[in-house]
């Protein structure tokens, strides 16, 4: 199958690539580099070091054989994305291609305009062009648990049957987004419904859970192939940020009491997850929605996790939560659809955990302290120092 | 009370104006006059001449002697919006300043995009100054019945109790918009009610549905003062080009069989709800949602309606569909909390159809006939009559 990758040098956009090309996949990856820029922006960096996406791609081709196209652009321009969509001729998008963080949307006005207006074009931009050049093109489009928010009801996957004053409908699972970047999603996924409705289009919406790991079975063949691993307070994602604490010796920050519950998954079964999606498409016209996560733990459960793991033990710290969100909640969403297509999930366990303290072993004169406190408050409108 | 109207050159937006100003409110409005740039992309016009917004506001002060400060420009820079915000101060902002026509966002891919980032850009900017400014502002956001399509439960105010697996909640009513359009204002909604929790703002947002009439106690009062009336197939409302369509002797058009059902109100309710919703605010943190209509009928009703109302009788012509809408369904929208508030709604009548009749005849020397067939396929991504 020709499958394009869009944000294709990213976090998962990168290993993802990498996966599907290695189960003989056709794949082509497309990225605006912008993720590197928000990192001279914030004065971050991955702290597992990562190679250029031309170099990254000459070392694929080195030890597998195997090509991959690079299309560089931005997805808000619309003629770049018609251009390559034209060209290549994919018959999935895997759509990694928005700004993905939940603090950096709130850092001011601008960056909540700017994560909106870049989410929701691109993804318009590659719609229509889908519309225009094939409507037979799988759209399978990365979207986020943190869409529903924490109704005191089940989570189902994408709708839920209502049944009212003697009738009854399945519609969309009302949406209550925690940021302007989850909202973006809410709305990305509210544009993908109709034009799949509209134009005929077929579409996978895959919310997805937090994910932990840096390995896959690509990333450790070479260190060219390596994805970045993120620690700071606006990109790092909440397990990854706890096992650095721990090999650094900070104590575990914890926000708020840290009752919240999330769902998480592996690194590795994003990438099965997206294979999943793109060799099961849905007919034409339908749009899905996938609930992708593998297990639920409260964020203290996370902290104590890591903390008992690391040799030694570790503190955890609990710290004023910057966010705007419920505490206390019943949580309790589905996650069979992709069961049910084949996948097994890898649970988190001690081994994951000792492989991340590992890798982080290895870089750790590579951190910048200044970088792990939160630094973004939801509820101010202007964050000085990322402003 | 201060009540700063965005959009306050447009078909409602200035009998609002002035509605508000008459009843003793310090009345300010802003427009970027975009509505008047989409008459000449178009070639349309407003059957009735309507005067410069200048022109509007010095004849007002010359009938009424109340001022009504003009704030000239675009709700999507930022610094023009803090600026009027910060300068005027208002209690409650009435926002009907966003681009309003579901064909209009429909043409192409150009006017989808620019549709929703106008209205949510500037919409967030709103948002934010008034987070930054004075959290206490009241917004009063005109949204659409359209947003919440046509399920097939009842529709509620805004929110549903869901009973689900032995729990429940109240939660956003699911949405299933037909238009780009109507999912910016989709998007808005999500916006405001996360503002309103994240920062403490307070907010109604009024899901009005098809406005009609073109005479409040206000625009009649002298020539310059009266508001646009739309006849074209791309920004004139149903029964409005009904009654045109009688007048001109043209068959009434009506789009597939006419079983759609929508809710419609006469615009001298809608300036009773903007009055209703202002003197009436939410708690601070609150937002809240009415559905402003007044009563609901099939379109074949209304052209039946029109029809039988002209002397001598009109043809009802059914024209192929050019949206992608259900056609026969379920339809029940809940509309008590603006009559609970005080709302006695003028209900429509022959005597209303009649003043219409008598305006439209009085300018009919005006009509460009090329103007009223349906020129904007839903299922077309390029209109090229309109590009």
């Amino acid at each position: 199958m020709k499958i394009l990758v869009l944000g294709g040098d990213g976090y998962l956009g990168w290993p993802t690539a990498m996966y599907l090309s290695n189960k003989g996949h056709e794949v082509a990856v497309s990225d605006n580099f912008v993720r590197r820029q928000y990192d001279y922006e914030l004065g971050a960096e991955s702290l597992v070091p990562i190679a250029s996406l031309q170099q990254r791609v000459k070392t694929w081709k080195t030890i597998t054989g195997k090509s991959m196209p690079i299309y560089v652009g931005d997805l808000t321009h619309a003629d770049f994305v018609y251009e390559m969509i034209g060209n290549f001729h994919p018959d999935a998008i895997v759509h990694f291609g928005e700004q993905r963080s939940a603090p950096y949307s709130m850092i001011d006005r601008e960056h909540a305009v700017y994560t909106q207006v870049n989410n929701v074009v691109g993804n318009l931009n590659v719609l229509y062009a889908m519309a225009d050049l094939d409507p037979n093109i799988h759209l399978v489009k990365l979207g986020s648990m943190g869409e529903y928010g924490t109704p005191n009801i089940d989570i189902e996957e994408g709708f839920i049957e209502i049944n009212h004053n003697g009738r009854k409908d399945v519609l969309p699972f009302p949406k209550q987004p925690g940021s302007f970047y989850h909202l973006s999603k809410v709305h990305d996924s509210h544009n993908i419904q109709f034009a799949c409705r509209n134009f005929g289009l077929r579409s996978t919406d895959l919310n997805q859970g937090v994910v932990y790991g840096v390995e896959t079975e690509e990333t450790v063949l070479h260190p060219d192939l390596a994805t970045r691993l993120d620690y700071d307070s606006v990109f790092g994602t909440v397990l990854n940020r706890f096992c650095i604490e721990a090999v650094l010796g900070h104590p575990i920050t914890v926000y708020g009491q840290g009752t919240q519950i999330r769902g998480l998954l592996d690194i590795r079964d994003t990438v099965r997850c997206i294979e999943i999606a793109v060799e099961n498409p849905p007919a034409a016209k339908e749009y899905r929605v996938f609930n992708q996560f593998t297990e639920e733990f409260s964020i203290k459960q996370l902290a104590e996790l890591v903390a008992n793991t690391w040799p030694g033990g570790a503190r955890v710290e609990l710290v004023d939560n910057p966010r705007t969100e419920a505490l206390a909640h019943y949580y309790n969403a589905k996650h069979t659809k992709l069961v049910e297509l084949g996948l097994v999930p890898h649970l988190l366990s001690d081994t994951l955990i000792e492989s991340l303290f590992r890798v982080i072993e290895e870089h750790k004169d590579r951190v910048n302290w200044d970088m792990i406190r939160p630094m973004v408050n939801w509820r101010k409108t202007h964050n000085p120092s990322h402003a």
